[in-house]
């Protein structure tokens, strides 16, 4: 059948992992009005024309007082009827973030507390959602037998037909195999 | 400022870089009506509530007639104002499959030709486009240096909330750090 035209089907959110190489402490947030002691990292829905790393890094500023640049994606999740989407899917992307500044001062309207939280803690702590905890077992797999094991990241192409650019993730290229 | 409610940006299209390990050929189209003699993955949009794996199985079905199984994702584009989208952002995926048939039977209204093609020449033919040269290397790299070098696998994980169900793509764990 037909696939044009095509249609938006998803809302997609994006959250940030900002982890202080220096401290091994990542950036976590308790949502107001969500599960009750629930540490998670902040973030929130693209705006349109967003780029993925954009929305996670203006997320964390808005919502934590931190400044951040984009280092990779770390994970991609998928889901349907999601119930903040009206019943359309949510794709929730988590970004491997790098702190450019430590100094919190959340936003007392989104989120009840915010901290600088010892990996190891998150990875092992049940005060958080399954996705957090699972995202802060890989973060800590990088951040000890480095960060090539866990990143996808990203590459601008020129797009064919528009002149316009597209950004692709993936695993890196070994540099034989770069042209 | 808020983010509620969730409103869809994004259509989401998936194509399936099929690979035959014993032969070393992935399977490739022209389509019709698009850039001159372009070999790509055979792929389209999710339709609505379709998980990423199954479009891609889906699609290639519908464009080859090659039945295959998702493996993994390989890579992630996301694209603004796309063409197609009618202004609305595009988030492209192609996944890794692997073929459970063999013997193509190409839909001749989409493709203009159907055909294995010997991924080492898909990887260093000028005769496609710049995302399936470079996930064709990609692939190269992990049929020959292992796919978990490549791979972002899957796993399913209960939602909070709903009591439903949602996928999770990122890189391999080491067993020590899965619980």
């Amino acid at each position: 059948h037909s696939r044009l035209p095509g249609y938006a089907t998803h809302q997609v959110g994006v959250a940030g992992a900002v982890l202080d190489e220096d401290t091994g402490k990542v950036l976590v947030v308790q949502d107001k009005n969500k599960t009750t002691n629930a540490w998670k990292f902040p973030g929130g829905l693209s705006d349109q024309s967003e780029d993925i790393g954009d929305t996670a890094v203006r997320e964390v500023l808005e919502e934590t007082g931190i400044k951040s640049e984009f280092k990779s994606i770390l994970s991609v999740r998928q889901q349907h009827n999601h119930p903040g989407a009206f019943g359309k899917s949510d794709m929730y992307i988590i970004c491997r973030l790098a702190p450019l500044s430590y100094q919190i001062n959340f936003c007392t309207r989104e989120c009840l507390k915010c901290e600088w939280m010892d990996l190891v803690k998150l990875a092992t702590t049940s005060h958080t959602t399954p996705i957090t905890s699972r995202v802060a077992k890989l973060l800590l797999y990088g951040y000890r037998q480095g960060f090539d094991k866990i990143d996808m990241t990203m590459k601008e192409y020129p797009a064919v037909y528009s002149g316009m650019v597209y950004r692709l993730y993936h695993r890196e290229l070994p540099v034989n195999l770069e042209n």
